[in-house]
């Protein structure tokens, strides 16, 4: 990952969590004290952030962190993850941090692995959207990897896809295509949403090169599908749910992509436990 | 809420999503072009963020936005949100990082009222922690008073919290108070975290202002409010779930706090349709 | 263009120029002092960047630009190519500063406009490279589009290319795109730089997207554009100027990229002229 | 150089060329793999940049740089410059940064140095402008030193000089020294620029220390020369190039500003070859 | 302290001093210059800021220090402080900046000192107010501390204080404190500012934890600390100084702040000196 | 001034003291409310500063205030000095912010004034120093300049002194001189700081600009600027205070330093008073 677009991340969040100091800790703990903790799951599911969390003590300094397991691996309830040893007052000062982001990318990883498992029988990839949690798309996309899935564009900059209002402003997808490849760069792929079987036929025309079917109830794709025919790229989005992926995934779709991943995952529970002052 | 705050939230999550050019919209919209959008609900639930959610239109400019409802109200699945009018390209550049802000927002309220609704009988009240997303604590706290909830304190700098591993690294319940007292500001209160009936009586002789029981089952916890008489507020806190959280608030705490209010609270859906050039 | 990313641009290059204050005119110049002055071109050119040297001035404040031309307008010399009013201190504070980012992307635009009129009667494109001035690419790509060139990928995040040392690091061009396609989102086309016969072979077998030759001579490149017949674009790349680029596109390559256009254009000579107090 | 200032510029074109991940350079390659590559000269020139070069990787880091050659060295084509050794994906990743900034520096040191060439038999000295690439000034006026020319002033607060809008706004020369001496501190020589003989005149009158004769003819020069006679010291500015610096220079004249060394300098051509995984 | 903050502080402040280069060290100085210098008491004080000195040369890079003092400690006039060696350039471009901030926190540590000795045979302890300098309160903060005084709260976010103007806006201390108990934090004290006897009854009325008096003649603090009797902690305020702080103090208040500890203490007059090139 | 500059001190300021929200006023005073409040003086003094008080209401915004005295004014005890009048949260959100900043400026003015009323009758003139609030020195500069002062060089970057560590360093004054004129821009004058009557001869014999006296006795000053002779300007620096400084002024010298002027002087007292709800 781009330390300079992490370290931006995790200064941002220590800043937020002690805008002058740990009041409590410099309190109570001097500042030459040393100690050990334990990073222990309290739930199972798969661990993705350990270089993040790392780097939370690395930046504050004086602390080694020493993993048991490393991004992708399942955790168990009550398992040990990582052996934390250093200064004391850096480790109290960056536990909630630390662990505010572990959490959040292991339920991220932990959840889409649910949604993989459910369609790895088929040619279907999981696809993460862009419906992330503001500045901190980079950590929730490689959670998404972790996890087993695939990730779409990363940003408006650097994919062209052409959703329903961008439809409707301009005037239809004949248009917008036209004006997509005119004006943007030649290294892009051209995806278009559609919502009916007339817009698969109009999109075909254009030769798109990838075709996202929204929110289409299954026998309308299985027919956009056939009507495709291996001509673009199938990508299927909307309302997928762990009850209802598999049925898409056995429709034939290339792709079916899941915002839930990123917007309404639940964490992973963590914590750091038996502090020991050396 | 603070706007220097919100406005670098803002600004940041518009650069991630856009660090250079929006490539579909620039392609095919004028950048003169004129269009307005609904606002709309795709569920149930208590909306949160209005402000903020036009904030995003403000910083990219020319464009006015409409809302009937305000933070706080109830909206119902399919019901109009905000009427949205202004440059075609500036809204469709923002769409998404709007939408992912209101969406966080508007879920952690609806979820925050929903565990409100259970325990408005009793004089309890819902208090949320410091386990927030990363660098999005001002709008999930603020997200959390607007659904009925009320705020603990705000980071490490603002408020004294003897945890477990700080009560470790001191020495026990009594030496931390001490140390707690000599060397933080006295504007503060004292609170400490007590995990059975020793360490409540260690926290009483010690004339703490708040004992937060943590993770303690019901009987003991019972037993705890007894010994405590009203002589310190109390908070309860771990493993609260909707549950459960009747049966707690009805043994006479003052406060439960609820890390999953901001960690795993599921967004509420929302969406901008019927998109009309003008 | 990007008003977030345009504004640090030009508050940056304004905190260069006037770290503190600008003390020649501060000095002689009285706060409130009005004045006109007209910007002048000095040789004939295209014009681009109108929007960011008004945008200049209107960060520092109280100054009206009115543009004669538009960006992509060819200007003679001696013409008048806009009229500033407003605060004197502000116009003088900002002529260097808006002049310079006018002047380089104006020098972009006129290079660029003449590799384009080499090659226009072909099907071959211009494109740019990310051989841009560090901290300016975006001003720099939107002026290769003004003068009438096309961009190629933006950075290092929005674009899949397998130059030579990326196939060296991974041993042969087979297994770099066997690794991107599986590593890398499927939004994206896969280019591959190829040296020689051979390596266009072994590109063909991995039907890759775009291959570039890199370097080639004209007599290979021939050979090598009938060995890909249509099966991919090929973008021709390395040493072209404006002597050779004409023998190049007629060979009939989709593509010729070149460095130049951002790296070793002279800049349009412009200048602030006639300051008249009001 | 101020790293403080340099960090910064190396810090952002990172971020510009990478705003999130290298996607090609992460599929293909391990982060464990090490590697060594060669940095060779593609043309004969003047170097300078070395330790921005070595920085941009130091950033980065596990890379090592070892340099044969030293700023303000020639080197000759082929030439190989540097050696280059560490993490393959963070020299793949830095790769066009550090030649961004290294073939930009060089290129000014070298055009620099053909202009100093043809002065040296003279007392004049060459000088830079502040038409420089906005945000890389620092990198340009250091390139200006290695390549054997001299600095101007910094920017606008560091330096008082009265060009000829100042002198319009102010309503004449007299009156510009006058405000300049009485408002700007004492530790600020006052440069005018004067366009004809009766100007010089008045700015001898006004006993300023600097006069720069703009865009002066040789005979009208000369004049100017002569009436100074040593009460000032004499800038030479507007329209100098290659071919007529010599005669400029032979007429007497202390410093001879030329502002295309920064704003219209090709690059010097360098790469990096020969990448071997070790 | 919080080195987040600090490096902050300590790099603006660098950048203040040298926003391009240090001109008269970098033309005298080689950069393989290495020296020592002492840090110098020119007069007696109590010495506050020793880490902050030591990380201005820290972030230069290339200068260890090595202090004989810690911060609280006295010092006499002409003491040596610390020894300071390592890289002459960065040792004077550090000095100024390094030698502002220790002299500002000594200053300031020396004079809190002053009014310490006043008061320490009463129980009431000092505390310093929010009028510090822009941007180094949390240097102030801690140097009142050095010094032997207390810390009131740290800002606007983390206590809640209702002052003249406050209680002016809500129409009244009852209106005022009913609302803050209800929309703030309950972790939060509630201080109430008071001016007259009257405003001290409804004070207690409402059982704030913390009055104020505000600008109160001693006889009537004297009636007012009977009133109070115990029922809130007591801070005095306003026109505190030197003169009047022992008789404030025997009155019984708990707690009195000054202004002036941070608004206007005079520096602590220290010297770098005895510098030698090794 | 330059408000690039300015608004960055405001805003860390504004952030400082209000991370996430104004917890008092927020809670009790309703988004809505308007007041008028006056600013009232509750000293004698000059006031310095009014465009940056006016500017903090500015960002935090819907404020006006109108001032009946401009910088460089003479204010009386409880004079008005302005109305304030807007939206009463954001009045008392940045009421500590402004006054703070006013106060420190105004100080300075005012203590300056009484330096410069003691040598009026001279041609010394008053100058300050790099002894500056780290982060403040554009705002303290200028502030000296309301009350009646000079400006010494803004920092090392913008003007030449050789002080005594670099001519330690150098090796004597001869070499110093020599490196700076070789090695610094021509626009730069030349200081040298000396401490004896064989340093004012060495430092005559290289013909610097200006020598500054350090800490001279008035005797062996007067033999200093007999010796110099109209040959240089002097600069007398090191303990000046107000009791000598006009001792100082009549031995002839050019300017005199203080670094008083922005280290030590008190704050003017002022206060926000008679706040209405409208």
């Amino acid at each position: 990952m781009n330390y300079l677009v992490l370290d931006k991340i995790i200064k941002d969040a220590l800043l937020e969590d002690i805008p002058n100091d740990d009041i409590t800790t410099n309190s109570i703990i001097d500042d030459k004290s040393i100690c050990s903790v334990d990073l222990i799951a309290k739930e199972e599911g798969i661990i993705a952030g350990c270089k993040v969390f790392e780097r939370v003590f690395h930046i504050l300094g004086n602390v080694q962190v020493k993993f048991f397991k490393k991004d992708g691996d399942k955790v168990l309830n009550k398992e040990k993850i990582a052996f934390i040893e250093g200064n004391t007052r850096n480790i109290l000062m960056g536990e909630r941090v630390a662990l505010n982001i572990l959490q959040r990318m292991s339920g991220i990883a932990t959840n889409t692995n649910k949604y993989v498992e459910k369609i790895k029988h088929t040619k279907a990839k999981l696809l993460d959207t862009r419906k992330t949690t503001p500045n901190l798309r980079i950590l929730e996309k490689y959670s998404v990897k972790v996890g087993g899935g695939h990730n779409h564009r990363f940003n408006l900059s650097d994919g062209v896809m052409l959703k329903d209002n961008h439809i409707n402003a301009a005037g239809g997808i004949k248009n917008a295509v036209r004006l997509a490849l005119e004006n943007s760069s030649f290294v892009r792929k051209i995806e278009v949403e559609v919502e009916n079987i007339e817009m698969v036929k109009e999109a075909l025309e254009c030769n798109v090169d990838i075709i996202m079917l929204d929110n289409m109830d299954l026998q309308t794709s299985k027919k956009a599908i056939e009507l495709i025919n291996g001509n673009a790229l199938i990508e299927f989005s909307g309302n997928v749910c762990l009850n209802n992926i598999k049925n898409i995934a056995e429709l034939g779709v290339d792709y079916i992509s899941v915002g839930a991943l990123t917007h309404s995952s639940k964490i992973l529970d963590l914590s750091m436990k038996n502090l020991k002052v050396i």
